[in-house]
This record gives C-alpha cells, structure tokens and sequence, in this order.
C-alpha cells in the first residue's frame, strides 16, 4: 500500500478496521477523541497524531468512521479540521454511516479544494470489522475507488461501486431499513407464538429452519433466547440509521410506512431506556406492546 | 411404514408429497378434487379413491394438505366426509396452513371419535415438497408424532414438535409473518435505493451481502432483479396466511403493527389483480406507492 493512511475515529468499528491496516503493513497515522485506543493503536504501530491537521500533512489517505452527520461535518470543517490542511491528490474516505444530503455537500467541499471524496459504509458489525470481513457501499468516482481499494481489500470481504457521491449511503439507508425490519417481523412472531402457547425456542427454531431464516436472526438467536441483549450494534446507532432513511426517503418523495412503524417502535426501544442496548432489543418493545394490558373493566360500547 | 396412508390434496404442495411417500415404499390411497394428479399419481403406484369414506377406510393415518381453513374442514365434517367413515386409532393430520382456533375445533371432534388429531403445516415451497426437505412444524401429542415420524421423514428436513394441537398452526403464522415482512422491507429498500440513484442490482448485492441477507432475498432474487414474479407461492396464499395470523393476534390480544401494514400491502396487490403472482410481488406494491405521484399542482395550506 503506497499511500499512507489517516485514520480518525477509533470506535468499536474504527479500531480493529485502523488496526487490520496497521497490520497489512500500512503507514497509518491516527487520531480520536479518548486517547486510549490510540495508545494500543500506537503499541501496534500506528502512528500518534498531535492534531488533525498534522494526520492530513502526513496521510495520502485520510479515512473517517465517526458517529453521525454532524461528527464527520466537524472533523472536516471545523476550526483546525481536515479542510484547512488539505491538499489537492488527497483522498478523503468517509466510512461512517451518515446522511446522504451530507455526504454530497462534504464531497463538494473536499472536490472544490481539488481532492477526491469517497462514501464507504460499511455493514458486517465489529465482528466484520476485527475479521476484516466488512461489506464496504461505496459511492464516489471508479479512479477514486480503485485507489482505496487495496486499503478497502484489508478492512473488506465484499466491496461494491454502487454509484455516484452519496450512493454508498443511500445503500447502506436502504440495508438498515431491511436489517431494522427484519428483527422487528421477529418480534411480531415471537410475540405472537408465545401469546398462543410456543415457547421462544420452539419459535426461533422454525424461523431458522425455513424460509424465514435471514443472517439478522442467526446473528441475535442467543440473544432472542436468553432475552439479554448486550450491545454488538446499539439500538440509538439503529435508531439513527432509520432516521437517515426517513429523511433521505422524504426528500426523496417515497413513502416507507413499514420502516416508519418501525423507527417508531424504536421511539419505544429510546423511551424506556433501552438505547445503549443491542438493536435486536426491538423485540422487547414489541413484546412490551403485547404484555401491558389495561386491567381495568372494559366499559360498555358508547 | 406400516401405516396405510389417505392423502387428500395433490396440489403444488401435495403432489409432491405424496409421490414422496409412494416412492419411499408407502401405500398410498389418494383423493383430489380434479382428476389429473390422480391419474398421474396412479401411474407411480398410488391408489385411486372412489371416495373419501373409501380412502378412510383403507388407511390407518389421513393426510390432508388444502388450501385453507373451510376446505379442510368440509373435507372433514361434510357428508361423506372423512369423519363419517373415521375409527378409533386412526390418525389424521392436517399439512394445509390454516387456523389454529379451526384446527383445535377439528381435533377436539376427531378425538371425540377415537382418532388422534396433528397439525403439521410446512414450510420450504415446492422445491422443499419435490426435494422432501420441508420444515414441519407440529402440534399435538407426541405418542401421535412419533407415529407419524416415519412419514415425516419422508417429506421433510427438520421437524418440530412445537406444542398442543393448534401450536403447528401458531408458528406457521408467526413463521409467514417474517417470510412476508421481509419481503416488504426489501421493496421498501428498493424503492428508496432506486429513487435515489442506486440500480437494483447494486442494492440486491449490498443486502445480499451482509446483515440484510435473508434466505427470502436468496429465493427471490432472480424475481426481484428482472421484476417477473412468475408464482412459486401466490401472493393470494401469503395474504391467507397473514390473515390468519391477524385473527390469531386479534384472538389473543396481540398488536401486530407490521404485519397489520404488510397486510394492506398485499390488499394492494390484491386490487392490482396480482394475487395470482408470486408473494414477492409485494415489492410491486411498495415500487407502485412511490411512483404514483400526483401530478396536480399542489393547494396552498389552508
């Protein structure tokens, strides 16, 4: 890999995708708000760096896997950001998982001062991303694409050209909607079922034998079975992705009224307190829905 | 197999099946509304009914595999029916998919008559009936399963013992919500990807890819990227299916918010005159709501 990599953002996904490139042999420089895993980054060999305009003097390369809109909006425009070091030849790499509107005025930015902008987010969870098994959308130029693309060969197992600037998210939007949807339709069986005398494991057992069964409810069995959901993918990160679809679906004068239901039923994960939580815990919601019945007289009809 | 087997039903699903258990040795006696699987079934070593008391008559376990509730229960309860002509120690199981509150009525009325009840819907299409690979989902006493396990064997893959009479029934509605909620999520994935600048070939290979993935995604994929939805199951059968889920939960207190959605779904397909379409056509239904726009200027706010 020729072009040295920056690196900002080291999460749950950011750190071991930072890390695998480390490990390929990459020139990695990196930066993120807590400085502890920037410590272990720098045990395996990355380098440290002091502020983001020294990541940008010393990256070809410059990656983003940060929360939200506003995280990536930041870490480019801000005072002392990624904007006002870049240089022209620069490629700029956003991997997070942000809104598509965004996404295309970034690029124009970055494009204005003579760099390239590619949107890459990812699915495949942090299992993925520690296994280098990540599902990269990528949306920007093929020239650009062609260029990350031994960097995207390290962090990737599957990388799709799905399009212009802003493609890779509207893809990824339109993922989550099939991944938040799909555990909510696991909900509605389980609840179902278990109201009408099958235990959860008789349930979970047919869904996954048959024409039911989808990589969502493989991923979260145990965790459907034992009702315990510790996070692998936080219902608040669900709960934004839905909200970047809704928005990007609104702009775009389509109407979804099933992943409207079921944001909404995320509405119902956040009330109770439940957002830091695997995303799979849509389920209790809806369980939570069935199992809260009025206990009082039912009133005569009016 | 010592047990003679009736089977009543040689339709997409039952043909199959039946000519499954001929070929693994069993006797068969075989009734169908039209003549043709039955002369070609004959063919293959089958015995031809003359009537329903004749086929009960000369079977030791009666299998009914029909469309819906009504035809499985005049099949049962109508003159000359099969409980004119039912012993004691016969056993009669339903594979059709129908009402769990029908099915317990059903059973209650054979067992008045000696006879053992099992309801034993499937999934797995009919590639799973030819290939003999169906999931069986079965409710019922399990001295009647292991009866019937022989037989099983023969038409299925995996097979479940689920709960009492009726329980079959329950997960099979709670295993077609799924099956039909996920195949509405994909539409609605597709509607926004391809409104939004991304083909549905990239879209289908993301979702195909990752977390989104789904064995309905991998069965109807072919379908959903040339937009022919030639029936392998009818979209008639899924809104069957989904309306008995509903009446299910209705029953039994149970909010089913998406289901109750993907349900007007397929009331669109329905008044499109798609319901002899494959299920997966409700992707038509979502693709149809967001491109229908209105053309009329739009009213100021009143």
């Amino acid at each position: 890999m020729a072009d040295r990599v920056g690196f900002i953002g080291l999460g749950a996904m950011g750190f071991p995708m930072a890390a695998n490139l480390v490990a390929a042999g990459a020139e990695v420089i990196v930066s993120n708000r807590s400085s502890g895993p920037v410590d272990r980054l720098e045990r395996e060999g990355a380098r440290r760096a002091g502020s983001l305009t020294e990541l940008v003097e010393n990256s070809d390369v410059v990656i983003t896997m940060l929360p939200d809109s506003a995280d990536v909006a930041d870490v480019l425009r801000g005072p002392g950001g990624i904007f006002s070091a870049l240089r022209s030849g620069q490629l700029l790499i956003d991997m997070s998982t942000i809104s598509p509107v965004v996404t295309r005025e970034l690029a124009s930015e970055a494009g204005a001062m003579g760099a390239d902008f590619l949107d890459a987010p990812v699915s495949g969870g942090d299992v993925g991303a520690r296994e280098g098994t990540l599902a990269i959308m990528v949306g920007g130029a093929a020239a650009a694409l062609e260029r990350a693309r031994p960097l995207f060969d390290v962090m990737g197992a599957s990388i799709t050209h799905v399009g212009d600037v802003g493609a890779g998210q509207v893809v990824k939007a339109a993922n989550q909607i099939v991944v938040a949807t799909t555990l909510a339709a696991i909900g509605e069986a389980l609840v179902l079922a278990t109201h009408n005398g099958v235990t959860r494991e008789h349930t979970l057992s047919v869904l996954g034998g048959g024409g039911a069964n989808s990589r969502m409810l493989e991923l979260k069995r145990t965790k459907l079975a034992t009702q315990s959901y510790e996070p692998t993918f936080r219902a608040t990160l669900q709960s934004k992705d839905l909200g970047i679809a809704l928005a990007s679906a609104r702009e775009s004068g389509v109407p979804l009224p099933l992943t409207a239901i079921v944001d909404q039923l995320y509405r119902v994960v956040e009330s109770k307190g439940w957002g830091g939580l695997d995303h799979s815990v849509v389920v209790r919601a809806i369980e939570l829905l069935a199992a809260e019945r009025g206990t009082e007289e039912s009133e005569e009809s009016p």
